[in-house]
């Protein structure tokens, strides 16, 4: 069962894409919501586990980009999946509408500076995908380079992989219904009702075009060395396990290994002895 | 009980201090530590919930500083009590050696980056008090100069503090024994040996300056708007304890609230259902 998530949900590379061929509301084949909380808590502590490993070596890095419509859970998924992490090594970094400083530069110099370090694991809740998208749908850019921007992307996120980055993009596939039962809720929610904005209404609008734009940046970005998992996220449960699932069997498939003391333990025994022996004299000395 | 946290271990503005009275292996008087689990636990709850309505409220930040010996437990504390929290809108961040570029700016140039925006929580593992902890004990800059930087602190975090940031600094306070016990258990777990560096000894040699050093900044920058709290922190779980208690109270006394809806919800409640509506009307004319 280990490699069905992966392979189940990854977008192969050159395949084209239907979105409407995958179902947002499927929850796998062998595992009912009540067995799934076990599974995907013990794949959180992998993860855990794995990320301290990660930190301490120091030597590769993970990103993780959350992309999806409006309400397809991308904080959900921060927030149930790592929330579990240590915050020393993890980083969330939420990309909005760029300031006029970022538009001076070109897409990729905002999303560059908060790439992770060596050690890291960054979560991108949104990306540069959304210069793709977005200004797809809204012809903020002319259409020819907006195709050029694919290729920056793939290479840009090459370099970031020889680097030592290990990629992970997740699309959270919702269906318009899912979203607008989302959207009530959150009207009906004291908690929630102030993350309601207009835009919601009217970018659920262009839904197609959305949809047009999505497939195109799945079959276009979906690289060995920065894949794209679709994910059917009408059910949060199945989402939340596909996704931890996911990221589980990717980390552990990097081998990582706590690095070798960088000191000599023999010579630092020796001085910790020392060190307490000098300390026993004092203590003869002055009697404290 | 609940203010005693904080009124027992602030450092009070212009109070002398000297660390020599202060025990590091107090634990308090009320408490043992088998019952003290369930107390730290629903206080890293209440954090977690007002860091929603800090996020949510996007008007007010957190700032904490942890400073203290080499093994003191600042990165304890941090998995300890941060990893419940939601990593969008927390961040931590390390002050390391400074690098070519940062040392080519004011001391304050690299930290001032690293603030939280509104709504964020932001954690210093090290902070500015470097620069007249470490440059003070190693004369890495002339007395006159590292004097003038206390002022420059002040002054800096009250800013911070006028545009809405909370400033919290602990100082974990250890004995020269505990932090010596702390490096034999290093050297013994194979998990945690790669930390060990050669200058954890040599630095441990300078205890003496460094405590009449920690001794200025906690009497000369403890302020009302960024105080200092000097925390027993021999027993770890006294330590989190402490400072979970500190946190939530104050986090407690911002009187965060969920902000209003930025919309009409009667207006955004019509549109729904209008939404709603207009689907049916598609569903029945093409059959889908």
């Amino acid at each position: 069962m280990s490699l069905e998530y992966r392979s189940e949900f990854r977008i192969v590379t050159g395949q084209s894409v239907r979105l409407a061929d995958r179902a947002p509301a499927y929850t796998g084949h062998d595992l009912r919501r009540e067995d799934s909380e076990n599974v995907k808590r013990a794949a959180v502590e992998q993860i855990d586990r794995l990320q301290y490993l990660l930190y301490a070596a120091a030597e590769s890095s993970l990103l993780i980009v959350l992309q999806g419509m409006d309400a397809a859970g991308k904080d959900g998924v921060i927030r149930h999946l790592f929330t579990g992490l240590n915050p020393q090594g993890t980083r969330v970094h939420s990309f909005k509408q760029p300031t006029q400083v970022e538009l001076a530069h070109d897409f990729l110099w905002r999303v560059h500076a908060q790439v992770p370090a060596q050690g890291e694991v960054a979560i991108f809740n949104r990306s540069h995908y959304e210069d793709v998208l977005v200004a797809r749908v809204h012809r903020l850019a002319p259409e020819a380079k907006l195709t050029s921007r694919f290729d920056a992307i793939n290479r840009f996120e090459h370099l970031l992989a020889e680097n030592g980055t290990r990629i992970l993009k997740f699309f959270l596939h919702i269906s318009p219904q899912e979203q607008l039962e989302r959207f009530r809720k959150r009207i009906e929610d004291p908690l929630r009702n102030w993350k309601i904005s207009e835009s919601d209404y009217s970018e659920r609008e262009n839904w197609p075009e959305y949809v047009k734009a999505y497939e195109d940046v799945l079959e276009r970005t979906s690289t060995e060395w920065g894949p794209w998992f679709v994910i059917p996220s009408n059910h949060k449960w199945f989402r939340d396990l596909a996704i931890s699932k996911i990221i589980a069997e990717e980390m552990e498939s990097l081998q990582l290994h706590i690095p070798p003391p960088r000191v000599d333990l023999d010579d630092i025994r020796r001085k910790y002895h020392q060190t307490v022996n000098e300390e026993r004299s004092i203590e003869r000395e002055t009697g404290l």
